[in-house]
């Protein structure tokens, strides 16, 4: 899911000077942040963050490649709790990661428009999707991600933050390029309603699989069934047995699985593996906040089955971005993919939506 | 390891009667063969088992593509258990393998001699390896893996159990083609002095890696370090840590792991691997008898390094068999390979035999 910034009649207005390109540019707006109070290492709470005001006082050297952009939208993703955890965690992946200092400004993906630059590549008032902050500008340095929107697509702007951004790339890459997946196979996708879910969904539709997922309401799966076409769909929350309700959707077992839930899920799931099934993993939200959740897969199975399992990362997708980007826009324009959107208002309800992300609340 | 047959006084002559290739051949003999008592659901112990002599009496028509083999080495494998558990087994994968009957002989791979053929391919006195048993003579149907071998090979017999069977097959295929490595890379193998763990730690060191691997007595790791070319081994029955022990003997982590040992093993050795780390896993000895003991690895590590976990079998390496006989045969006559082999003598040692290998009794 994600917000929007700036909506709300509080946000500050900058003061900057622009004489010319080639002087110094001076800045000073005041920024609203959401940071951390201190690591976060179990389930999050609306206790652990805090909403911060900054005075952004900055001068832009004509030689700098520094810029600053003014957030629209912002993404708000489970896999950032990583991110909160101290460096003593058990959980020692997060060290490869960039941790979030207490106090400081939150790293995330999404859509701003250019306020400072005087970068070539980057004029005032572009639009650009890239790393930007939980707040209502950034700062972002060169070699930080950050590209320029095509303004001739004219889809809403948080399009770019999500099915365009990298929840659509997470979606298209694990599925196509981790999974390879066939016509006819069958896919399973738990958190279906989910940024990422949603979306594998509709495109193994599109490939001719069979599709079944889970949702954590009855709402969210009748939305599944009606409106996403999904062959079959069951509410994890009312099932007793994880198990009986994969075998019911899939009578002939599964193929080909989008994991980002972890746990018991993943555990179940590989159980109901065909042979030569695929396992894509980018995440395992059920174990971010309880590690003691992991998956004990039955690894019999994997043997027997030649099953492959395979983590990814955004970052290992970029060779299929211009493809997913190209196919996207064009499932979109023809109406033949339905972005799901669950969007917050303003910088204040980011803790909130983060919190209830680990509790199933979001859709999409 | 495996199991030499027929090099007792104790076994019984066959009668045959092949007066031409056009009528029935008349074949009776004692077969002493290993069964299981019933169904085997936790450790195997020697009272699981019987020796039974049956009486062999067939009559093979000449169009009949049955063939009668007699029996020279069988392989005695730690993957067998899983054929020998009750079909009720919270091991499910079990269903997918031919599950052996109480009392009715047990297949293996083996190399055998032909006794009795009317097909045109295989000739009486021919040498043969494929899908044999636990005991002295083996009835093989039409379908049922067996290949003539060729005799200007000029290598021990046993090698085509081992070496150059199916340990050599999965330890090629599974270092070679699971794993795609590269010159350089660190390489990890447990149960380093068994059939697999030697051939892969050896290919290992042939294609330019760092190897090290684990095994059960100071003997076999100085055997591993001097005789075998590993930079690196350590006894796990006297590591009180594993993971400091993997952590000191891959101090720049592990790309590769071919794994046949599965639970804590691999756990850990996860847990040490480097990014896009690749482990292919074609047994979990130590889950065969225990599942409680299964692995529950950190898969936020698996997400965050991109590893990947394949599931193999024999089958799955067909297409680097002559590949692999050729390089392997290669290696064999150059001296750049070391076959090790356990061989116990007869059928009444198979028993024991198997159950030492859950103990790490045997090497190679």
């Amino acid at each position: 899911m994600h917000v929007t910034l700036h909506s709300s009649a509080l946000f500050s207005s900058p003061f900057i000077i622009v004489p010319s390109q080639k002087v110094p540019t001076k800045m000073e707006v005041k920024n609203k942040y959401v940071a951390i109070k201190a690591s976060i290492n179990g389930a999050p709470e609306e206790s652990d963050f805090e909403i911060k005001v900054e005075n952004l006082s900055l001068i832009v050297e004509p030689e700098s490649k520094v810029v600053v952009v003014k957030n629209l939208f912002v993404s708000i993703d489970p896999y950032q709790i990583n991110w909160m955890k101290s460096q003593s965690s058990s959980q020692t992946s997060i060290r490869y990661a960039n941790a979030i200092t207490p106090g400081e400004v939150i790293d995330t993906y999404g859509v701003g428009r250019m306020l400072v630059s005087h970068r070539p590549d980057f004029k005032k008032d572009d639009l650009e999707a890239g790393f930007l902050t939980w707040g209502e500008y950034s700062i972002v340095k060169e070699g930080s991600l950050l590209n320029k929107l095509d303004p001739s697509l004219a889809f809403p702007l948080s399009y770019h933050v999500g099915v365009l951004g990298f929840s659509g790339l997470a979606a298209y890459g694990g599925f196509f390029k981790v999974c390879k997946p066939k016509p006819g196979e069958k896919v399973l996708v738990f958190a279906a309603s989910g940024s990422i879910g949603h979306l594998v969904g509709q495109y193994a539709k599109l490939l001719g699989c069979y599709v079944a997922g889970s949702a954590g309401s009855q709402e969210k799966v009748n939305f599944l069934k009606e409106k996403l076409g999904f062959d079959d769909a069951f509410n994890y929350k009312l099932e007793a047995n994880l198990k009986s309700a994969l075998k019911r959707c899939f009578p002939k077992g599964i193929d080909v699985y989008v994991d980002n839930v972890g746990g018991k899920m993943l555990e179940t799931a590989l159980s109901n593996m065909n042979s030569l099934g695929r396992v894509a993993i980018c995440g395992v939200i059920s174990e971010y906040t309880n590690a003691s959740t992991r998956a004990s897969p039955e690894m019999l199975d994997i043997v027997y089955k030649r099953i492959s399992i395979q983590g990814f990362l955004i970052a290992d997708l970029m060779t299929v971005y211009a493809d997913f980007l190209s196919k996207t826009v064009e499932y979109l324009h023809d109406g033949k993919l339905k972005a799901i959107e669950d969007i917050s208002q303003g910088v204040e309800s980011i803790p909130s939506a983060f919190i209830g992300m680990f509790n199933g609340d979001n859709i999409g």
